[in-house]
């Protein structure tokens, strides 16, 4: 039998990937599982996108330009502008999701063996998107007690060496729900401009901020347009991760031409989702509003009844729809494993996301779990008992 | 300023994309351009896939499985067995079109360093998804006075070394329109389980065979489970390219765990785009038979008047919608781009895609262009005449 190559022996698992066995054994148990491990939001996408899919004239399902078709780039440079971001129509390449951009990014910008500094806990794709391009990652360890802000200058420059390459953010931040404020974001640019490195900022969850909270997009920095990529998506912001539609947004034109090569080969990005994204950008106001309202709802609700729970610690984060919480327990995975396998409530339990996937720096996370306020206010209401009845339960309990 | 990567640099550019500027030069002078480069058929996307489109009844595009929609591997599966290919749901990965099988595929079997036989000339974007991987494409040349016939097994075994892991083949071919013969087929799988070499078979081609010539399919070679990869795509099936639907396939339980890591990393194929696909399961038959009829009198009509040129010669292929003609000129990059810069004929020029685009070995394709009859009959009787005249007036024409 011909072999596997490295890349897929190193391709890192999800952190919930590896629970899906015992989400089997729970359902076959007949318990109810509340799922507050995925990031799939239960909102409906926008009633504009589903009426322009069903009114679609074209009859060629055609390619699209490699780069997305001109009319929907030209409407989403408009997009940005509202929002205080100034993105031009030729800044913009899309992509296939998010995912393709930052693969696009890291083949781009990245040679085999070259680092990457990430703060940790991050998105746990980064690693896979990594691993595909050769591309080490150096985690910089943000700690819950802090409530994941970014880590000292100091810290950053203890890390980076020559063969750091750039650092990658995800503002806000999944897991994390963290926002970088407008100094943090500065000081990464500054490590960014005084060590030559590319600063890759995904920025999917950028109309989730809470408390009237304004994120600063990377795009508004100053003197760092040859570095800065944008990494963007349609998927949370509409509601419509199936749509696979995201965007690789750079004023760097070399690397913009450069990633167009990888663009090419592949031809277009999927004509469909292209028009559903173009048809987003007309989702009324109202929209949004009651997203924010109905998260940040969601948010308030879930992180107090956290925090009421005795052991347990969440910082309240002001965007994205997640939260990390601190259980007095032993090990995230075992914990999360056995809340499936061999517990339940009222024949109910609660998937979560162990923190130990989230972080690459051994030993971490292993308190941690990632919450996302995907559910409505009862299911959560439910999940915050069943996790108090567990956590009373559980024999790995540390405090 | 950050560098770019070396993959960067030795990514391809497409031998159709480097015309581009000559042919906006054609338009802005007012040319009508006859496009016979592209392979986006001119075909009417089935209305069945349509008509599902405006009635789709999810209120959120959520994600798929990562390996795609249950439903549409469970039907596609009945596809392949209808087409005598047995080809069961769990040997099924749905991929964002037959680009991103390809590339999980190299990322999957490869590592940087390996060599992958192809024979030449080929889809020019395999050498993009090998740069993507690392991976050295070793050229086997097919000549166009043996039609593009497979090379010798002793072609084959010269080009085996330690570093060689896999063979690639386009069946029927991009850009020959060659269709291999059952007999060609079994003489790769000799060589596949001989070196222990993995088989890539791309088969988007498979329902455009002509006289009634039948495919064979990798997927029913004896004892090549291990070995076989299947690549397939929607996009030329029903012309609906945009969709961005292909498919992984192989019985290879290692291969296709491994490629689902790298699929669960960009989350999932396109939600429309599998629903459309799903839809295009139930395109009538006389359908296909109507393209069929179609594209096989368009072949024999470009094919017959190319050979009616003096100086031109032009095997007639069994399959795909291309062919591959062989012209009395000194490069086929110059006569191209000549043929958008510098000549019209009654205000009309042809835009063809150079033949050494589809080569690695230096020097080979120069008198080849590749012509891709997307076009109705008529206007292909006139890109006839055109290329008839300009060969008259070109001054690099060697006979």
């Amino acid at each position: 039998m011909p072999h596997l190559s490295r890349k897929a022996a190193e391709m890192p698992a999800s952190p919930i990937r590896k629970l899906m066995p015992y989400a089997n054994i729970a359902r076959a148990a007949g318990k109810n599982i509340l799922h507050l491990n995925i990031g799939q939001p239960d909102i409906k996408t926008p009633e504009v996108v589903l009426e322009r899919m069903k009114n679609i004239k074209r009859e060629v399902i055609e390619y699209s330009s490699s780069e997305g078709f001109p009319e929907y780039r030209t409407k989403l440079s408009a997009y940005y502008k509202k929002h205080g971001i100034p993105v031009e129509t030729e800044h913009i390449m899309i992509t296939t999701g998010g995912s393709e951009a930052l693969t696009f990014t890291m083949m781009t910008c990245f040679d085999p063996g070259d680092e990457v500094i990430i703060p940790e806990p991050y998105y746990a794709n980064y690693s896979g998107f990594s691993t595909m391009a050769g591309v080490t990652v150096q985690p910089i360890t943000a700690t819950i007690k802090n409530g994941f802000a970014l880590p000292k200058a100091e810290a950053f420059e203890r890390l980076i060496n020559e063969k750091t390459k750039g650092i990658l953010i995800c503002n806000p931040g999944n897991p994390t729900g963290y926002l970088y404020s407008k100094e943090e974001i500065q000081a990464i640019a500054d490590l960014c401009r005084t060590h030559d490195l590319y600063l890759i900022a995904d920025e999917v969850y950028r109309e989730f901020c809470y408390d009237g909270a304004q994120p600063f997009s990377a795009f508004n920095l100053k003197d760092m347009d040859e570095n800065t990529i944008l990494i963007d998506s349609v998927s949370k912001r509409y509601s419509m991760c199936g749509a696979r539609i995201g965007a690789l947004i750079t004023r760097n034109k070399a690397v913009y031409n450069a990633a167009m090569k990888f663009a090419q080969a592949r031809l277009s990005p999927p004509t469909f989702g292209q028009i559903a994204a173009e048809a987003a950008l007309e989702t009324p106001q109202s929209y949004f509003d009651d997203v924010i309202t109905e998260y940040s709802g969601r948010r308030d609700f879930l992180v107090d009844g956290l925090n009421k729970i005795p052991g347990v610690f969440c910082p309240k984060p002001s965007g994205a729809f997640y939260c990390m919480a601190q259980l007095p327990i032993d090990s995230s995975d075992k914990f999360c494993q056995w809340l499936l396998e061999d517990f339940s409530f009222e024949n109910e339990t609660v998937m979560l996301a162990p923190g130990s996937g989230f972080y690459i720096t051994k030993g971490q996370g292993e308190q941690e779990v990632r919450l996302a306020y995907v559910l409505n206010k009862e299911d959560l209401r439910r999940a915050l008992i069943i996790l108090e009845k567990a956590l009373e339960a559980y024999s790995g309990r540390t405090i």
